[in-house]
């Protein structure tokens, strides 16, 4: 289980990307796919907006949680540089039945930032998709 | 008890309606009605915006926590239909002596929403009157 | 003819208020008002967002068009003061046949700042109703 | 030549549309297209947001400019309807070497709306690639 | 431990204060400052954004968690009348070698208001450096 | 004179930069310092939001009006990297008695861009100091 705790702090950076999806089971005909999808089966795209939450304590001799500029650096590399401008649904992710839904789209972030910023550091990944709709994950 | 739990996915859709309301308690005088409420006693409005967290697993068919359509059309039915373009002094939530406050509202919508999504599903219900205030409600 | 002139510098502040109205014509009758108006005809609000600009030279000597506590002073004097907390429909600036419109309002604005501000230094008065709505005005 | 009259007013109604594209000619070689556009070859997109201004005198009776219901169903049926949950670079609009450029997109959309809302009346499309770039037209 | 509780309700309020600050630890050396800080070094500033929330128990006479002119005279009072307009790293709390982050303050922020508003009823204060980064604190 | 033409476009790019700055005339008194500028005397800072707008025809085979790498890369130089992290007192534009105001930097971020980009195709520089207040400045 996993809850804000005393002491710790929560610092969350957000960051930006665009990409294109189609919600499109192979494993299902054209008909179920727009049954159960609808407009949702067409090719659009998002302006992605990402939170990444780390937790921890304070290093008091910087006064920091994390140095900002290596979270930039470790987010960029693994997330960012890979989605933006992209199509998720030719992403290895998003191979076989798996949809690019906002739901996996986060936990699959979440499963590319944990073992570079360590599962205890990582609290919480917020996905926006856009501005009225985001999906937080806090782990597996 | 409720709390974020591993394995999870937290799903937010944001709603807007537009409402007018004063603060007023009909069991007390004009005198005290003023001295507790200031110029909230005089009839106003605001654009509220509403966040509806739903949790659980996700679908993994669907990529899905929800069908979207579906949370939309159940949280338009009991919500928004209901309370945008309206004088919420004048809804039967707020007969007798219950005030509109942003407070009383928030956990009047988990009332409403509760049934319809389930309290197991319904996470949270944040409702902003304007960019500066916001009140979240968990459930009784 | 007015428009951006060279040299000039505009200056924009932003301000805020809440307000209920009705969209309702006296004149009219209920069906009347209830075909043209729809549900617009129910009371209800919003929080406004005003956008005040005024236009000049810069006084070299203070690096600032106007002072910006005068221009909140007087806003806030003519302005804000008198709509926050309040029902449109029951400010004299709408009785009659006036309704409280977002159009008319933004007109009303700029005639109650106009004689404060200068009908020459006052540019344009922007009156955003919601974050989907605004109206601009740029004097009679 | 166009520009800001005295007396008139100007409303402006956003809305909301999300689509994919990419920066593609097809009568040039891949690699003039990569050269010239670099990462935009690759299919993305993004949740664009329209803000249609129109003008004119207000209509004494009613107080506003344009009946705001008659204002979405023109754009909704004109423009949104057309682009939302659609890629872009299939649609007629971009056939050829036209690129869906948030420019071009622009233009596209003043060409569709101002036959519905009369070229005088319809004073400015402004277009949202995503919240850091907007591109405006006033027409041909 | 502090965590989301059945029947309470979160009430939280946006704050802003405009401030200076660089990273510099008094007892390094230059080259130490600027090997660790890089451009923090140099003095700079924010719009800083302050959410504060308090949790308890609705008064049901009045609707309300708590007056919410009080809750602003007291974070007034404590936090955004001293540091706006400020050069963080004179003030009190940045004395010695505490470095004005954003961790910091939101830390200071914490232990100035948890004695007027109470450690039980301030839940969380959250603060906005800039639109991409803020730090949450529920307190030691 | 210049206004907006038919026929052309107008593409504005966000840039942000964080910068500390008072209002102090060195020729002055610390009194008359005072009492003109109040508590904006003192060191404090902003994120200040940067609009940069261009505006030209259309290029028919790029569908673009400018390379926006090329727009970035310009401001970037001459803008940001000078302006980010600085205090904006300490910089030459601000020596002698020139107050860094909102004003005056607009105007010196015109000056630095026009000769960039040329004063025709350079249409507007509009400068959000925080998100309440912005001056806009069409060229000298």
């Amino acid at each position: 289980m996993k809850r804000p705790e005393s002491g710790l702090v929560y610092a969350t950076r957000r960051f930006t990307f665009s990409a294109a999806h189609r919600y499109w089971r192979p494993g299902w005909s054209p008909e179920e796919n727009r049954k159960v999808f609808g407009s949702l089966t067409q090719v659009h795209g998002h302006n992605y907006t990402l939170e990444v939450t780390i937790r921890g304590l304070v290093d008091e001799r910087t006064g920091m949680l994390m140095d900002l500029g290596e979270l930039k650096r470790v987010v960029g590399e693994a997330v960012t540089q890979r989605f933006d401008h992209s199509h998720l649904n030719e992403d290895p992710l998003f191979s076989g039945d798996a949809i690019p839904t906002t739901e996996n789209l986060a936990r699959g972030i979440w499963d590319l930032l944990a073992p570079k910023l360590g599962a205890d550091r990582l609290w919480r990944v917020r996905l926006w998709e856009d501005p009225t709709f985001y999906v937080d994950y806090y782990g597996p």
